[in-house]
């Protein structure tokens, strides 16, 4: 017999009057590991957008930075902290001076965690800890990582009382003293213990073993949470991450779209609608609102720049798309032929509401606040007048539209220089040209320059004008919204020494945009080098 | 003991002495459910080089296409059949006309294979055999499929030996009803027989569980090849195919980069690579030449237009790029910190090599045959000429360039209108306005016009050109190489009923790009409505 009882907006389940459904954590690392994606670096404001939509989406916990890392990063897991009634993480390596930022960085916060981790496997150890140092043998090795991590946690205690700690490469780590280093964690006070296959080495039934035995041997696991963390090196990390679920873990880290490191991380969506969709056959159910899903991945492509392939699960755009004639003549027939689950139950509108320049302030605000954005006071009048100048363009303004709106124009750093006006000719007997006027201050520089095309020429121009040509790393452009007006995107990335910038710009004129994106790169450039994050007489201060 | 002896390129291990490593058969099905993924539609000439290609990376079975569907398709099929020297498998409803029609394409192949299918789930026969003369009950409707199973596969034999058959959406099959299908099919005579997870439903344990059960259970099994083919609806399709040759398939079916309908197929890369990368814990290897992995995905993607994702595993741009300084760190001091496999071993070349003005014509035609491209003789001069006249305009031309040229030039259909002039003006303070003129036959027309910015603006003046206004359904732009003279890739789809038509246009110049693409997709409308298949008395003649 199964009985359905709805309690606080979660399914509870009785399975043959027996077992009770388990809940399990949704920790999103979006933020950080995602952020970690080549090319996905996340202003403030942006940031602080993608929690508030997590926290819509209903995550457990979210894993907002990693505050030593940088003054960008320390900010923004402030301000994350300070505004949300989450769980909200920081990343610390087992060293006092990150565990002390992390916590400087959330010590406002109603529910702040600090996560710390140490690198266990004999591949990490023999890597990044070579230094005699560290021991002469790898047994000596292993024996300091193990003290390292106790302290680490034990100090991070001193601070706060939730303390996840990870074990980095626990994917292919020896089991064995695995065990032995959590065993020392948890001792420490570890509340959450994360096993991470950081490469996206294992199989799905290695992954399972290793937390069924990690959870028979360690002593002392009751006293904790079995977290999981799984890369996608493979294209296992789902599985991966439900055969840890299956065999005794309660929290799972993920992210939207599965961004993150080289193929990124377990992808939330997918784990999250797997026990949705299949909750007939898994004993487990998560807190998410699943019609917030596709707001989600939306707004994270559209900030982070990164993608979502068509054939991408759950949030793909032909993700719901049937093409061939016997799937299509199936749908018609019965949609349950070919579809698992509606579209509209991750938040994939069937109707598109489309505004235009007849919508009010109100209808665009209300509009905008369905997709999941914020729009503060003093900003309504800048949003609609940009809303305003795009429904001339445009006509028909989707949703789309509106994302990336909200994307490129509210959320941007202060610019140093700015393009005021653009002239390009261009065709095919024609030589590219381009003119710009960019303004710093009360400074305007102009100049005009021919190039292999008219994206070359205006790069050329703004080089001229500003007298200063750095590495071109990469150039990116695709529209993002539909329609011949569609707006198109551009990003650009730049190299100065060990540092790449991007900028992104967003037009209905493809050049405009590329131009817009190079300024905005060397907008960064110029930024970076005038910050610095310092750690003066235990005060923290962003120079 | 573990003794490694190489045989014609493969590795044979014997494990322990004991245990020899099995061979899975990859069944690569990028051409036919790969090429149902919506906007993918690819012409003649593409599908055969995407069959070299896949040849090359050394698949056991190519799935050219579904004879039946269209003219297109059975052109492609039997192309295909007639040059390539592997098992060409061709599509065909459990129905005469299209086992005929299949056999028609293949009949001059070396080595045929009939591809039949019939419904066997619930969900699908009461939804596509809801008609009373399949039976009143669903028990009577059950019947008839076994029965139209059994005779599809004998009337396939009649032509051929190789015939393989596929109970559609098994994965939510009755498996006690499946094993009578597959009884009967394999009675018939069926050599190979697929297990599709058409939908993407199930998960790992309960497929490999749904094989293992059809091993045990269907008396004449071992006459048969058992295959399985999974769907990504739920991001676990390499995970369940994993999990079905674990428990006894020996062929698996599989796509490049994972396309197909919806969410898409298996990924081939990820299933090829788990087995290799993981050969210490997997019993099982492929022929696959793996080193050709990333020259097909790029091959596909650049050939369909649908992009990979930045985070997808093997082949996306970041798969093994490290981007945080911890990973950048670890790398440096050994690169089996964060990497389980090495980018080169999947055919990602570190070097880059770049080709200029100065490269004579035979570098460029070895360059090109190294990237999978293969060049007719009649064609050399026409692709250096367009070559050269890129390198004039790129200085450096890297391999992603040649790719572009040859899938955008090289390969694309008869045009009947053809893009003769193009001049733009466009910028932050002009109203956007575009002059064309269009070569077809003898006749040119030349028009202008504004809009809303120069893509709109040429399209507009296009359209004026032509005096024709199709509905428009999509616009893409992306840059497919790297650089600021960057190749811009442009994709339109435009409707015509019930039926779209996609162009895509390839330059240095993103406006250009896209107005060859907005007249590729008219030209592509225009010889659809003058093309037609038809079968009299027995012949199958084009029209």
């Amino acid at each position: 017999m199964t009985r359905f009882l709805k309690k606080k907006g979660c399914i509870i389940d009785k399975l043959n009057g027996e077992k009770m459904k388990e809940r399990i954590k949704i920790f999103d690392t979006t933020l950080r590991d995602g952020e970690q994606s080549p090319g996905a670096s996340l202003n403030v404001f942006e940031k602080l957008e993608i929690a508030r939509q997590l926290a819509k989406l209903n995550v457990d916990i979210i894993e907002a930075g990693f505050p030593v890392s940088s003054p960008g990063q320390f900010e923004a897991v402030q301000r994350i902290a300070d505004e949300s009634d989450k769980i909200i993480a920081g990343l610390a390596r087992a060293k006092e001076i990150d565990i002390k930022t992390a916590y400087e960085a959330l010590r406002n916060g109603k529910n702040p965690r600090i996560h710390t981790f140490s690198s266990t496997s004999d591949f990490h150890i023999m890597g990044k800890f070579a230094d005699s140092k560290y021991g002469a043998t790898l047994a000596e090795k292993r024996s300091t990582i193990i003290k390292m991590s106790y302290d680490a946690v034990s100090y991070a205690k001193t601070f706060l009382n939730d303390v996840e700690f990870s074990a980095e490469d626990a994917g292919r780590t020896d089991t064995g003293y695995l065990c032995d280093v959590i065993e020392a964690a948890i001792e420490a006070g570890a509340m959450t213990i994360n096993i991470p296959d950081t490469t996206g080495y294992t199989l799905p039934h290695e992954f399972g073993a290793k937390i069924a035995e990690i959870k028979k041997r360690v002593k002392n696991i009751n006293k904790a949470v079995i977290s999981i963390h799984c890369h996608n090196d493979l294209g296992l990390a789902v599985a991966n991450s439900l055969a840890g679920i299956e065999n005794g873990a309660r929290q799972v880290e993920c992210t939207i779209n599965g961004i993150g490191e080289r193929a990124g991380n377990a992808s939330l969506e997918e784990i999250v609608m797997t026990l949705n969709v299949r909750k007939d056959a898994c004993n487990y159910y998560t807190g998410i609102k699943v019609d917030e899903l596709y707001n989600s991945s939306r707004m994270v492509s559209g900030f982070t720049g990164i993608i979502v392939q068509p054939n991408k699960a759950i949030v793909g755009e032909n993700a719901f798309a049937h093409e061939s004639g016997i799937h299509q003549d199936g749908m018609l027939k019965d949609k349950s032929t070919y579809e698992i689950m509606n579209p509209e139950s991750v938040g994939v509108k069937k109707t598109k509401i489309v505004l235009g320049r007849h919508s009010g302030r109100h209808g665009l605000k209300s509009r905008l606040e369905e997709l999941g954005y914020h729009l503060p006071e003093d900003k309504i009048q800048k949003v609609y007048d940009l809303f305003l100048e795009l429904a001339d363009k445009k006509k028909e303004v989707f949703d789309d539209d509106l994302r990336i709106l909200m994307g490129d124009e509210i959320y941007k750093k202060k610019e140093l220089f700015e393009l005021e006006y653009l002239n390009i000719t261009s065709g095919t007997e024609t030589i590219p040209t381009a003119t710009v006027r960019i303004k710093t201050g009360d400074k305007t520089f102009k100049e005009s320059s021919i190039g292999d095309g008219p994206v070359d020429a205006s790069f050329n121009a703004i080089e001229r004008a500003l007298g200063f040509k750095p590495a071109l790393e990469s150039y990116n452009v695709r529209s993002v919204t539909s329609g011949r007006q569609a707006m198109g995107e551009a990003i650009v990335r730049i190299r100065d020494g060990e540092n790449s910038f991007s900028g992104r710009g967003v037009s209905t004129d493809i050049i405009e945009a590329s131009a817009k994106a190079y300024l905005q790169a060397i907008n960064q450039l110029y930024l970076f080098n005038h910050t610095a994050l310092v750690f003066e007489n235990d005060n923290l201060v962003i120079k």
